[in-house]
């Protein structure tokens, strides 16, 4: 996710964009739904990972992204590796 | 990282070569430095985090991969989130 | 889904892909999973579209092609779209 | 088809365009040209299906599309495949 | 069409496949299908023009040329031109 | 030749650059320069053939395009197919 | 790095940001973090080496850059070359 | 060199701009640094060549160029070429 | 022009290649038609100017090269550049 | 540069090779030609700083690496950087 905020959008109401996002993105990582984000180094962008119920859920999430207008979204799907070991005894 | 294992190469290198692949994953797993893996869904493909003391580090390990004469790594510098809860905690 | 089989590949391992690969896709579509599939013009190739219960089943479909070896595969993640009528009528 | 309402159009034909692009959407479902329609997760896009007579009519549906002057549209000829279960009990 | 036969091939089944692809583009002049053709400078490669019913006509044109299994085609679809003068006599 | 004409651009100006264009273009199609043109479905672009008698006549002609400001143009260099029969009765 | 200063920013703005560009540039060449910085000969672009801790510093530091707004950066891992003969007397 | 001079800019500077950038370019013609321009057709571009002492120079005529801001430029390294016949007698 | 000569090319047949490559390209620039010839720094590849009477000339050229099996050519149409101190005596 | 030894050359052809890459490296090293060198993380490649005094030398440096047939090279001209405090001691 690639942010690029407009340079001429009002101080204030940009101010208040991003705390939304924050509050937002913090909000579904209690929820367990936003499970991992980080930075990427040197720019405006994260990668992040999503455990939602289907596509219609994660598209709703990213959607509603309070950035989202201002955003450049890929999704890539993702499903359990067969050495990731956290899964293994999820299954077991 | 995407994995291209030639037609031609021996069936019994090849299951040997995959066999010391999942057992150096997992080992890594162990120590925490292979942090997270995901399948990329269609693809021989996966997506990784590594969480390593520096670069060296993170070349040795990829550069001693079982498999690593038939991948393409690409490597994104990551960093801590500000939005990210995990990280908060861990810093208070 | 852009199929790429050896020219040097013996002709009837060749054709017994090949029939596996349709009988499989057919399967697939008698069960619903495969909800549709069309041929690129001009090119060995096809695109397709599943209605499957999660990334995992997704893989597993995929993983399982006879004709996977030979397979460059692009996964895309689709949402219901607001203005579709069939979505309407489905939820109303 | 990707969408880019520049951000300072005057909110009410932002809003008319949107309520048009929806009606003349629905209206070419219902005659069976605008054959399927997804949304691509996380994007202001969709992905859509037409079943047309030929590039005359195709490139005129999407010509009078309402938002057609803020869209990037990329247009893949596709045909019948032949693993096709519903294509073979039309030709049967 | 980009054509890239494989230098190993036999010196007389390439000779008998150009022959033949010859012998069927011109045939498809002949009918009307195949509109136009020319050469790419500097490479062996043409882009060529059709003039065919629909898309499944001009997929099995292609997939039928003697030298597809050696080519990388890319198909547009194109429409009349509202400035066409051709295209304006024909409707007149 | 793909255009893109800026949004906020005074709507008569417009509407005599598109007149003009025409013109231009249908002018050069009856001395035989612009040999053929077609629209690229879906896009408001197209894709023209030029017969001219070398690379300081064709930049001239693009180059008074009334649209040229707000076009982007690529020129791929093009000759005559060995199996093209038109150019081969021409030969004779 | 490349930088694109918007031509319509104020010029003493514009000054400014240039200015404590510079210094603090050099602030970082100094303490040894920025270890190198070249010009892309005919682009407003550099390609700098760092010498940091981890990646939390570095994006800390193109965080911070007076023109980070204005810049597109690229960020590329890299380590010590088993080739490299200042490395070697380094671990000697 | 691309140029995208933006339609807004001052009629009068823009004249003064594309005057002072011909007699800046007619003058290093004439010490024989700009060894060759070409105008890429159909393009507000051109290709040039130039006989420099080394990089610093290169990159002090193009960032000195009046139209500079508003340019896009690629630099790539030549030498002289083993079969070039100039080159031999230059050698010889 | 980039060069990419099989590895297991019988070396008798590599070296007359590439003698008879060189010939062939001295003649042409003998001829005038080769007009210039630089190698690409680091790479087996080069950067030429022909001067050609038209697209028919250029391609007799380039499919005649004996290196033209293992080449990948892209050709790009120039034009005189209006601030060409040449060109300009040429045409007064 | 980019690295790719075919899997099927002979080993001790293989590692006489990087051997003598190895000392041709170093060799250039000393002399300060070859100024820096780093490995990419997770590749068989490396990015270097070359300080020669023109193109001609640089470009045999490269075309004399051992490994050359094996490399993909890219080479882009850099040039002092007006905030590098070295090069400006240099001046001083």
């Amino acid at each position: 996710m690639e942010v690029d905020i407009p340079r001429d959008l009002d101080p204030e109401v940009r101010a208040d964009l991003i705390t939304r996002e924050k509050a937002y993105c913090q909000e579904l990582q209690r929820t367990g739904e936003w499970a991992h984000i980080w930075r990427c180094v040197g720019q405006y962008a994260n990668i992040s990972v999503f455990d939602v119920a289907d596509n219609e859920a994660l598209h709703r999430i990213l959607w509603n992204l309070p950035l989202f207008p201002y955003m450049t979204v890929e999704a890539t799907p993702l499903a359990q590796h067969p050495s990731d070991l956290a899964a293994q005894e999820f299954t077991a």
